[in-house]
């Protein structure tokens, strides 16, 4: 059983962004710079914020932090967008998401330029990415197509099943399983609605959870050999950590792992990944890789 | 056994839509304008437009067909592209396909304003789609949609099984088979690089074969009591025909459709379905009702 390394990687790859960035800089190219919007003080997002300003130090980019109250109307964080949008020393942004409840996501993400799109949210980088043309694809299913990748697990021909229909993880991770220049696999899409899941996992050469039931996939679920990617992050109450909670995948990993070919752990699997992605997602922005 | 009939449900919305069509016009509204572009004299492309345009008047709507000799430029069409965006009396319109290969299909599908889009082939519309947004669906995924609709064909947690992954058909099917308020099925892509096609196909309560090889689908792969949807057109030399050809689905149909519960035939099944599609496309769109 090989443990699939997510920081490991991610440590990897943002020293390869690193070195590529100082190539550019050196021949005289510009330095990408990533802004990120956040609005309000939840934690998480703190959090998140905070790790992507350090991920572009690592990757030698500039980043600039845009902070509002979660007072601010949905009219001015648009204009924000806006001003992002038409900065044209800013290569790609986000807005982190959630959003307070009084302005809608879906406008804000609608707003921003898609060619800015580094979180490849917008329908325009969702689109595209569903029919194979070039485009940021999201944190996330990047993040696992690498871990594939630079673990050498074979996709093509092979069965792979996707728990969960999420717009950000399991329809994308489909999507791209699916198409030849991705995973060229061939795709079961499993959600609260399928019957018999075991039976689905059960054939599986590939399984990607992505459905937010902690420990939902056990044992009796994989067949030996399988790859398992867990997505899942559920905070599950644990009076033994210093937080008060501990992080739970969506795989049973403590009885998984040992049939497996290969697993990703929680943490440390896929989570590290993600930021690194936007890395990547800037890096491509700042060179113009997918749109002029 | 159920033959599914394609062309009486397309003539029972063609009539729907055209009872809209009066009501809207008799309150005083806007009679819906769908525009085609046709570029060239392929036969295919000739019949297809004429369809349109005939669907279009049985349905109460304007039509207008522009022609252009395939000597036109690039830049040409999408100057004609730009006047029909801006043409406040079109509501929708389409660029037959395929387009003389000195003009790039998909920058002029990216050229149509995608509020006006009702082929659906815009990234926009394609993204929307994928993420359940309101949006134009493309011909074949929706006029299958509403086959298994008016035929009360149960789609919530049965299995579904794709066959062909192709942007037009396939990828966009999966999505929507798989969409809480679409299909809400378990839903497993198949394609060229398949393994144990039988057996997946076998565990279908539903196939839709859409992968463009004459009969490929044969009753050894399909479960007793199965819906069977064929895509399929492939023309087929048949010296007995007056045109020298037939239309041949991707299914067996001699030896499936004793089998199926459903089953559409080809010729008579998806095939009339596509136009009335789009014809509810460009009723949507005369209503404004997915975009301002």
């Amino acid at each position: 059983m090989t443990l699939i390394d997510g920081k490991a990687t991610a440590a990897t790859i943002k020293a390869e962004i690193k070195a590529e960035v100082e190539r550019i800089v050196a021949a005289g190219g510009k330095r990408p710079h990533l802004a990120a919007v956040l609005v309000g003080h939840d934690g998480g997002s703190e959090t998140y914020v905070r790790n992507k300003v350090l991920a572009c130090e690592a990757c030698g980019f500039r980043s600039s932090l845009i902070r509002y109250e979660d007072t601010i109307t949905e009219a001015e964080l648009l204009d924000c967008v806006k001003q992002l949008n038409e900065d044209a020393d800013v290569d790609g942004f986000i807005v982190q998401l959630p959003l307070p409840k009084h302005i809608s996501e879906q406008k804000v993400i609608e707003a921003i330029d898609y060619r800015k799109d580094v979180d490849g949210f917008h329908p325009i980088n969702v689109g595209r990415m569903a029919i194979g043309l070039p485009c940021y694809i999201s944190a996330t299913p990047k993040g696992i197509l690498e871990l594939l990748r630079r673990y050498d697990i074979e996709t093509s021909g092979k069965k792979c099943v996707v728990l969960g229909r999420s717009n950000i993880v399991g329809k994308p991770m489909a999507q791209l399983m699916m198409q030849k220049q991705y995973g060229d696999a061939t795709v079961t899409v499993c959600h609260s609605r399928s019957r018999n899941l075991r039976e689905e996992c059960l054939a599986a050469d590939i399984i990607i959870a992505a459905i937010g039931r902690p420990e939902f996939l056990t044992a009796d679920m994989v067949k030996p050999g399988a790859v398992v990617i867990d997505v899942g992050t559920t905070r599950v109450p644990d009076a033994t950590r210093p937080k008060g909670f501990r992080l739970c995948g969506d795989v049973d990993f403590a009885n998984v792992a040992s049939l497996c070919s290969h697993i990703t752990p929680v943490p440390g699997g896929v989570g590290p990944m993600t930021i690194c992605m936007l890395m990547l997602n800037t890096l491509a922005a700042g060179k113009r890789e997918y749109y002029q």
